[in-house]
């Protein structure tokens, strides 16, 4: 049993079902097999293959899956709406890869990132490839309303390099407000997952509040997910994580932690914390200092509320939807995101 | 009159069309009008803001241009396909943008490029945003074929991304052949001239012939177009040209020049040209030897040659389109991307 405590409303109990984590290695299984199959390709071997490595390097294929879990949950079929799936996937990794150069990291999901095994060139060809091949799998759905589907999945991609400006942006930024933050992890992690669960509620022929409703679940998903990232960064273990520890404060990363501490600093703690930060090289030490601040000013604590505020809306989200069996999937893969430690 | 003699064939008159020059005036500020108020947006200035400036540097939208002239000579309407046409203009500027990167140029029309003026994380970002812009674009288009054009824009953009691909794994191969460059500017170049001319044709409601014989006479002209850009690297006015003299040379590029020379050269020149290729940085005065080189073992000619095969067998391609008026701005169009001198 477990138990997410949400702040005055109630309490959400939640099974943990072994039947759905069956069924989660069976779509993820589906998943890979059709994903695999896009990059079986003959083309020059310098643009394929960091792509398969890219593809191969794992990942939980949530977005995948939370797009199958929405298509059944008004009645779709998993068929149908396996090429969206996997397209969403591709359209993911082109993100990460373009990320990875952007934000400098040597490492994703425990292996070398594609421009520091090949360069930075490759990796960029690599996430330019990847978005067309996303395009070439979504396109290849069978769906009377392509045409909105594919406006949606645009629509979602100009909202992700959006969120990533304004990420950069607020990197030199010492003044960044928590609702600024909020549109900023809108864009950049919750656009993706709403038009996902979006996309997989069309082609299963849900109607407009259907749509409606799961991507709006998808978006407070995203929400949940990106704080609890920010949560992971600097709570996780790194060897879980695949990723190194605390990066996102080396990088001077507006999180939701470090903008909720800034905001809510006395100006002598602020002046300390921005002290930390503006260090050339911050030094692991200087990391769990860091993060004895933010547990001090509360950060931590209201970073993990946020995340249960956000997982109780994405409940609510999923009160219109009438296949019971389907909701259930939904409800256990809340649940399985938000118990995540990597 | 200017004049074009095709080895051993025939000789094609072209007058210059006074009237023709007037009306690519007219669809360039069509155009350009259309192209601007996509960016007029709202969103993160550190996005739009080198969007903007990729755009207003200015170029001669042939894209676009011959995206309308398609769509007109199978009978359409210009302003059915101005939306695509932007598309186009969108996606080319996207390759633009990140291939400065790859190819570290400084310059582009005269001006810094992206990744100069801001950095290459910004250039990035940019050029991911205007591929999402023109499928924005692209999908604004009425017709009920949008689903086939969409995926023609797409399989575009992966041989787009094959062909620059192509491009780089040449640059450190000594043996290229001729037909292996051939393929590789096929799909660096000539595909998206192809894809624009099909688009063109299909939202004009053209029959299977008319697109085909459209998709070809675009094919024939980027391949036209991408060898004289080669030869213009070495052949042109620097200011005319916009960018550095003896670009291509300078980084190795195999151009039809280098690979044709290669091909052709006995051990001791071949030997030689090698050896002033290999040298660290490559003078001024260097580049003037390779390019007698070029001139002594006929790739100058050669390229010449081919790049009026191209147009030729473009010409030929416009044989079974029946709009009069269209074909012979088709025509004009052909005779005034083969006499640009950058």
């Amino acid at each position: 049993m477990f138990r997410i405590s949400v702040k005055n409303r109630e309490v959400l109990d939640l099974e943990v079902d072994e039947d759905f984590s069956l069924k989660l290695q069976k779509w993820k299984q589906i998943i890979n097999d059709r994903l695999f199959k896009v990059v079986d390709s003959q083309g020059p071997p310098i643009l394929y293959e960091p792509i398969k490595y890219v593809l191969q390097g794992g990942g939980k294929r949530i977005r995948p899956i939370l797009l199958i879990l929405a298509c059944r949950s008004v009645g779709g079929e998993v068929d149908s709406c396996l090429d969206a799936a996997v397209a969403v996937e591709l359209l993911h990794n082109f993100t990460l890869v373009h990320d990875d150069i952007m934000d400098r990291d040597d490492t994703r999901r425990g292996r070398l990132t594609v421009h520091k095994k090949w360069d930075s060139d490759v990796a960029l060809l690599t996430g330019d490839g990847l978005v067309a091949l996303a395009y070439q799998a979504l396109l290849r759905t069978k769906s009377p309303s392509i045409d909105e589907i594919a406006t949606i999945f645009t629509n979602g991609i100009v909202e992700l390099c959006e969120g990533q400006a304004l990420d950069r942006e607020f990197e030199t930024r010492p003044d960044v407000a928590l609702d600024e933050y909020l549109r900023m992890i809108e864009k950049k992690t919750a656009s993706l997952l709403s038009i996902t669960a979006k996309i997989g509620a069309i082609i299963g022929d849900g109607n407009e509040v259907e749509v409606e409703s799961l991507g709006n679940f998808g978006k407070n998903l995203g929400r949940a997910f990106q704080i609890q990232d920010d949560l992971l960064d600097i709570t996780a273990d790194e060897d879980i994580l695949g990723k190194t520890f605390g990066s996102d404060v080396m990088r001077r990363k507006q999180t939701y932690l470090l903008v909720y501490a800034l905001n809510h600093a006395i100006a002598k703690t602020k002046d300390n914390l921005n002290f930390l930060l503006s260090r050339q090289a911050i030094r692991k030490s200087e990391i769990m200092e860091i993060r004895n601040l933010f547990d001090k000013l509360g950060s931590i604590k209201a970073a993990k509320e946020a995340v249960q505020n956000y997982i109780y809306a994405a409940q609510q989200n999923l009160v219109k939807i009438k296949e019971i069996r389907a909701k259930e999937d939904l409800r256990h893969f809340l649940n399985y995101i938000s118990t995540r430690n990597a």
